[in-house]
């Protein structure tokens, strides 16, 4: 970016919508050329959404990246969701598991996204997942819903044998509070998660889980910028290819 | 479906998930041929989808009507939403209205669709719709948001001078609210619902609305089901076209 002549603004959201409004408003004073975003609970009704048509109204090039605000067509770039919760899920039932958990996040376009790759590699397999073992949750309800997961697996009110997280970081948690109450992973219990985050490669956790190329997110997002500013013309939205990469935690 | 052999079973959810668990077992018990099925609250995460996953798995046909839960990849027959909230919108900024609210339902998937419709509008006129104009509700808060939205009218903490409904009823409570109150329809506000109800014909009422062809939409669900139960092929998707109805609420 430095190189093309512009500086980087970066504010954060902490996912919530009243801090979202603050950084758009800051932005749209400071008379910023371009805008990438990463959507605060973009499943549920964001009460900024006009901000956002504020700066395409003034064209300002504005891109979304990871997940998408499904009301307003906002070009994205984005992993492929469906695919990445499909590739976990898929991996489990080759594997041989035939009861196998998801803990998900549902306030995020994410989420959704995965749950449906979840669903999907169960269709293709033609079998049927069980409601019961799908934990959902949202920014405020994580850590209950995550320590509920744990206690129906330790009190054995689950019967399942593998689960699917949202993300490594979920998986990570799962993995640490399990393996404190003498549940073996992955003898005991197959985990996979999604993004190959840092937490995936501690020594302790070599956790199985799906790519999420960042930086080639990042770098292809900040050309997308730099482009559109340039050419003036809006490039066009991408989803990136997403692979299981294996490690140790299924068995 | 009588013609064709067939008998009708009719359940109702009252749009409550712990409900259409025991409909949709007692089908799956009685071994019914097809399933028509009008989602619950189809815009949050609903327990039930792997019973849905089970009907499909079993190849019972079950289409789903007006809205739909986005993370099956159920066929559909609906009123295209999108378009019903864009052209209520449109119906308001051509008659000259430029500060239109919105009242629309946010854990269904057909009032994301129409909210979306009501975003395209202004956006394809060049205008910017403002975030304190939309009123958005769940099936829990529905009345303490509509009595919201008359305190804002009358109170003047709004400047609104038209409303876009979700659908006639929210339509027709607003109206008769709001003239109870002393503001006058359509000369202080302009209402426009969406779906052409029973309610909007009613001789004080006369309502601006968008055609929502229940009759036709009901015949194709069931000639969706009978085709795919004799040809043994997944009839395909339809999304069905909408128009304005001009009556007297629109200045």
């Amino acid at each position: 970016m430095r190189e093309n002549g512009y500086s980087l603004i970066l504010a954060s959201t902490n996912n919530n919508h009243a801090d979202e409004r603050q950084c758009l408003e800051m932005m749209l004073n400071q008379g910023i050329k371009g805008l990438i975003v990463e959507p605060t609970k973009s499943n549920v009704y964001n009460p900024n959404l006009s901000y956002y048509s504020l700066f395409k109204q003034r064209n300002i090039p504005i891109l979304s990246i990871n997940a998408q605000y499904e009301e307003l067509n906002l070009p994205y770039i984005a992993i492929d969701d469906i695919k990445s919760g499909h590739l976990a899920t898929k991996y489990l039932i080759d594997k041989g598991h035939e009861d196998i958990a998801l803990i998900t996040k549902i306030d995020d376009n994410q989420g959704k996204l995965r749950m449906k790759g979840y669903f999907n590699a169960f269709e293709n397999c033609n079998k049927v997942f069980k409601s019961e073992y799908i934990y959902t949750y949202d920014t405020e309800s994580k850590l209950s819903v995550l320590d509920q997961f744990v206690e129906h697996v330790v009190s054995k009110q689950i019967q399942a044998s593998a689960v699917v997280c949202y993300n490594d970081q979920i998986a990570y948690y799962i993995m640490k509070k399990l393996e404190k109450l003498g549940i073996a992973i992955p003898n005991d219990m197959s985990v996979v998660g999604e993004d190959n985050s840092v937490l995936s490669k501690l020594e302790d956790v070599d956790l199985t889980t799906t790519s999420h190329p960042q930086e080639l997110l990042g770098e292809k997002a900040a050309n997308w910028v730099l482009n559109t500013i340039e050419t003036g013309k809006v490039q066009p939205s991408e989803l990136l290819d997403t692979y299981i990469i294996e490690r140790s935690s299924v068995k």
